[in-house]
């Protein structure tokens, strides 16, 4: 049920998507192949998945915010790239493929990554269905999620952390700021569509910072057991890197106790919004048994 | 005159940049720090000077619209982070300091960039004398004259010229595209509150175009012939990293005629707008005969 769910949003999503960046200056060709190298590289699509999911959730049609579901994409997508560049985790593959820098240089994947994310705000101040002040506080949401106290706070957090041992207070608030903070905008963007309520727009807020927690330890139990094939990209990054994870705090056992204490988490925080919130619980349990 | 308005709009700019970025998140200290470093670095504060003098022009008091003036120098500074990163130029010093990279390391910097790039819109979003229709308007504004159409493809072109002989064509359009979308977005984000007519928001606008070109002219001038202590940075870079520039191009005396009839231009432009537009004409002369 919840994979269809996922591969109908992706499909939706990644049509869009395809149709986006196009430039008519010969000049910018090179920067605009870059960003939809990474953009249109695949992936699960699950930031955006939320969104659409949570517009589904409170019966808004979801076909005229698609841009606002591509402009989160490309911030995550512009993250993956900077995240990956050789002055940061130096990854050589993702998603299965060479990294941008590996096939565009670090210069041009730099740009790529900037790009994205300024075309993302861009993308939301033109969503022709959303009210000028929907559209201003989704941009807003999105920015707080990404910007110095969300994601790049995070991602500065990890750098820092790097060779010294976390402890697990310190790696709870570097994963939330660093992945749990775009994976909650787009539920808290949704709910902003909506116009919902302050009390369901909070719990659906609650299951993703659970959701993320969830994420982040599936992740990390994937890179320490994973072979390439399944991860898309080099696995044992963590220990080589000497990364604190859940799996080096906690052991492999400690870390699946852990992801099912957030899967549970996740999945309560949801239960008074009832039956029409299955989706999302279904995605809480998918994610715990994900092999990839 | 331009001189001492330049002066009292670098204040009011700065007085406010020194306040906005402060967390109360110890683990976001080093990036915050980061940012402040190449924010509180001083520099001409060119781009919310015109900001400021656009809504004077149209007798916009210009108190309300500060953190607009200061989310354009937060973009900005961005650029230069990225700019001077080692897969980039490479530079060592920046307005007579070492480079952000140089102090922080290359991650740390690229976070910098990506931080201040987010906050800026972040800024726009909570304008609280804009309407939200006007605040979505400066923020499109901001991110295409930033984005891969701006800004961004101006710097790619720029990644791929290197070591290649570009065409006064061509160059005139990565200037154009990396120098002076951001020297025309605030004019545009004046015009955009000030609810200017069409006519003299073009005419602006026109002003932008040659003030950057002639901004850039006059760089590549200053490269050539500066020394550290004038440019604050190491002179000398493009011929070492082989750039073509308007000197390389047009030879000394050639690109400083071009830089005359660019001024020109940026006069004339003006013109319709008579005496109320005397200190952008003053401006376009001061940068003309500027030494650093």
């Amino acid at each position: 049920m919840i994979q269809s769910i996922l591969q109908e949003k992706k499909r939706l999503v990644e049509s869009r998507l395809q149709e986006l960046l196009q430039t008519k200056e010969p000049a910018h060709r090179t920067l605009y192949d870059a960003m939809n190298y990474s953009l249109l590289a695949g992936g699960k699509r699950i930031r955006p998945a939320l969104f659409l999911m949570g517009l589904d959730l409170f019966r808004v049609p979801s076909a005229p915010y698609i841009d606002a579901a591509c402009a989160i994409e490309c911030v995550h997508t512009y993250s993956l790239i900077h995240d990956d560049l050789p002055q940061m985790d130096n990854d050589d593959y993702r998603r299965g493929k060479l990294t941008n820098h590996k096939v565009y240089g670090a210069g041009m994947a730099t740009m790529a990554g900037d790009g994205l994310l300024t075309y993302a705000f861009e993308l939301l101040t033109g969503l022709p269905a959303a009210a000028p002040e929907i559209r201003c506080r989704l941009i807003m949401l999105l920015a707080k999620a990404a910007g110095p106290e969300g994601m790049v706070g995070g991602q500065a957090q990890d750098i820092e952390a790097e060779g010294r041992l976390l402890t697990p207070a310190e790696l709870r608030t570097l994963d939330r700021c660093k992945t749990g903070c775009l994976l909650c905008a787009p539920l808290d963007m949704a709910a902003a569509i909506a116009e919902a309520g302050d009390i369901e727009a909070a719990e659906l807020h609650e299951y993703g910072i659970h959701l993320g927690q969830l994420f982040q330890i599936t992740d990390d139990l994937l890179d320490a057991g994973g072979t390439l094939e399944e991860m898309g990209k080099n696995p044992g990054q963590d220990a080589v890197m000497h990364k604190a994870t859940y799996v080096s705090l906690a052991g492999a056992d400690g870390a699946r106790r852990l992801a099912e204490e957030e899967a549970n988490l996740a999945r309560e925080a949801l239960a008074p919004l009832g039956d029409e919130a299955k989706p999302f619980r279904e995605l809480a349990a998918w994610l715990l048994h994900r092999t990839k």
